[in-house]
């Protein structure tokens, strides 16, 4: 089925999202409103919302975090989009992946030629373990989460299995925290706009303030080392191991590529598209790898004509740290085992070879999950045109890659974008 | 964009479903295993499932009636299809029919060539107030619900309007539950496998053995009168005004028309499909038309090319009695006004000139509300080819047409099968 072929070219030629965070004020219709006209903005020549013709929205369970089900067609009234065809599309924190694959095939099927794909969720409405709770039900809710688990508990046990089988430390885990917050503190939309230094700094500030004992970590190390300041949360994850619980929204803007340049001289083009389902966790065989990831981007490459080693930048699923590591083997960009070795020596930094998640990542950007996979194509979207401002890559992103999980590896969406 | 055409042809070469009803034993997975597995017999040469290259699961809320999120490569795990694509649809109880358009897109698009279109719900586990609820949040929870606002409420609103413009009283009403429970009765899968008159008879038979008073009720419409025998629910909604709350599935197998005959020689075709959005009831200025549903049936008739004069069997989204007179106004089968009519003179009925829901409908044959759009299809493929035994209409037919809202009518999706 890899081997099929897109009727016809897809592009995007728009994108923009809302500020990551905790908005109590905010719920979703306004986040998507901020992510809507985000995305107009970003259209070089301008967008008339009414040449929209479709929307997709990727959303999880706008059903338990704001008790409103039959979400997509309420996006489509607060940005004015009555009455075009509006539908939700979900598949956990792989809902806004999945959403935009979902309008690349409206596009290719001839149906439609430019199609609205959102992302949208507002968690922080709830007290904090009913979002757990919520959260718990993209695992298997018959199997799983009877025997306790939540979800920093299936990534935990991923990073056990992944420590046991190749001998990596928690270190490893802690230089993507690092990373992470290096480039969400280059990111005006990241909820966490903060280096782990920032965050250290300001931890000293608040102590010296309040007249207790001001922390003398050595270094970032010693800080993520700090029980106190980096409490466990399911070993081996701590707090900055996991990405925290946002309200946010994003959107992009896709139009057959023959009406690409009615919007911009400056398009992107998906020119690969993959995604796979797996098992819930407690049967798979091996939780060292997802094996949705490797399906989904194995027929990704295949559409793409590509190979992992020609991906110039790459947003992937790092719901906690452990995720960024096994993204980036299940993506082929280093071996099976090697993927850690490859956070500690900088080669995912931003200016590495291999940058992973230069707008933060869902760990520092934030994980308003329905919105997830769409905000990865807003990063895309800025480091191809060379929009990133201080978070700009250095050399020429021509071909990105975007990697989106649902629940432990339930599904998964990849997406591979080129600038001509 | 109704001008729009399909890049290749789509056909339908299998379709089933569960039985609908009240099944306490019975999840979302065991319901739709059976609707695969009827599915799969359906299909004239067989179809080994290993062929199936993608999946669409219409699902209006799992979150909330099982707190399972993420139940799309759930499903597509217990029939076998792991690791196919596996996305979840929603648009409430719409959802089913938005998913056999995605199945169609994709199919359109060129990306896949066999597509499984599924739809379920499993509502049953709930205490009713708790399902009350569930369906309410379709509403807008912002506007609606809090003033008060369920679905029989929405209704009774849109009945009561119809009633102050065209005149239309209650008898109306019953004339639709009438028929469209003389339709169950001939379908084994339905909820209520029973017409009034069978009702009627087992409650006298009931009261008989206890050694209560016998009713003796002149006729179905006395029976209906009667405030205990039919309660009013929120007037002038009575009991057999409103579907009932059910479990169920129904599936339905796509390929591209080129491979149509690989699977059956008797293949249905897709010629016509249109989806619309709309605001929610509080914010619409007409409560006795449904505007989405008359601009998704004027797209599908476009695309197709026909008219509402040459559909010969419709099953329309009758969630409330008052919901099928307004459909058979919107889809243009009667002009506004006059649908009510229509019902009352047997128009609608099975061997009439314009038979709707020979299934039974969401009132008779039950509404699973993520699998009722998929189980719309389920219908037409049997009325089409002529398998729907003892109530198999009289005359060819040819064209058909399913008819699915969301909510009130935010959403709608219309399609057209064409038998060659």
């Amino acid at each position: 089925m890899s081997s099929h072929k897109l009727g016809r070219g897809v592009a995007v030629v728009g994108a923009g999202m809302s500020k990551f965070g905790v908005f109590r004020e905010q719920d979703s219709r306004d986040l998507f409103v901020d992510a809507f006209l985000s995305m107009q903005d970003s259209v070089d020549k301008g967008l008339d919302p009414n040449d929209i013709e479709t929307i997709f929205i990727g959303n999880y369970s706008s059903d338990l975090f704001e008790h409103q089900g039959q979400i997509a067609p309420i996006m489509a009234d607060w940005v004015g989009l009555t009455p075009r065809p509006a539908a939700r599309i979900e598949d956990a924190c792989a809902s806004g992946g999945v959403a935009l694959r979902q309008g690349i095939m409206a596009i290719a099927s001839g149906l439609y030629d430019i199609a609205l794909v959102g992302g949208v969720e507002k968690m922080s409405n709830l007290p904090i373990a009913d979002v757990t709770d919520a959260l718990a039900t993209a695992g298997d809710t018959l199997y799983e989460t009877p025997a306790g688990f939540t979800f920093p508990g299936f990534y935990a046990a991923m990073a056990t299995a992944y420590m046991h089988r190749y001998g990596m430390m928690p270190e490893a885990l802690m230089a993507v925290a690092i990373k992470s917050h290096e480039n969400g503190a280059l990111n005006a939309k990241a909820q966490f706009n903060a280096s782990i230094g920032d965050i250290m700094a300001s931890k000293r500030a608040r102590a010296a303030q309040k007249g207790r004992p001001v922390p003398d970590w050595a270094d970032e190390m010693a800080f993520l080392h700090d029980e106190r300041a980096n409490p466990t949360i399911a070993w081996p994850l701590r707090l900055f191991d996991c990405s925290p619980v946002s309200d946010g929204a994003a959107a992009v803007l896709l139009v057959s590529e023959e009406l690409a340049r009615r919007f911009t001289d400056d398009p992107l083009y998906i020119i690969g598209s993959g995604q796979a389902s797996d098992r819930a966790l407690h049967d798979r065989s091996d939780l060292t790898a997802i094996g949705a990831a490797r399906k989904a981007s194995h027929d990704a490459y295949a559409m793409a004509g590509v190979t992992p080693q020609d991906i110039k930048a790459a947003e992937v699923h790092d719901c906690f740290t452990i995720a960024e590591i096994i993204a980036s083997e299940d993506l082929g960009f280093f071996a099976p085992g090697h993927g850690f070795e490859a956070a500690e020596e900088g080669i995912t930094a931003r200016n590495g070879p291999t940058p992973i998640n230069t707008s933060g990542g869902l760990k520092a950007k934030g994980h308003p999950v329905g919105a997830s996979g769409v905000a990865q194509v807003v990063e895309v979207w800025a480091q191809m045109r060379g929009e990133a401002g201080e978070r700009q890559v250095a050399r020429d992103v021509d071909l990105a890659l975007t990697h989106n999980v649902g629940g432990t590896g339930q599904s998964c969406a990849v997406h591979i974008f080129e600038r001509r």
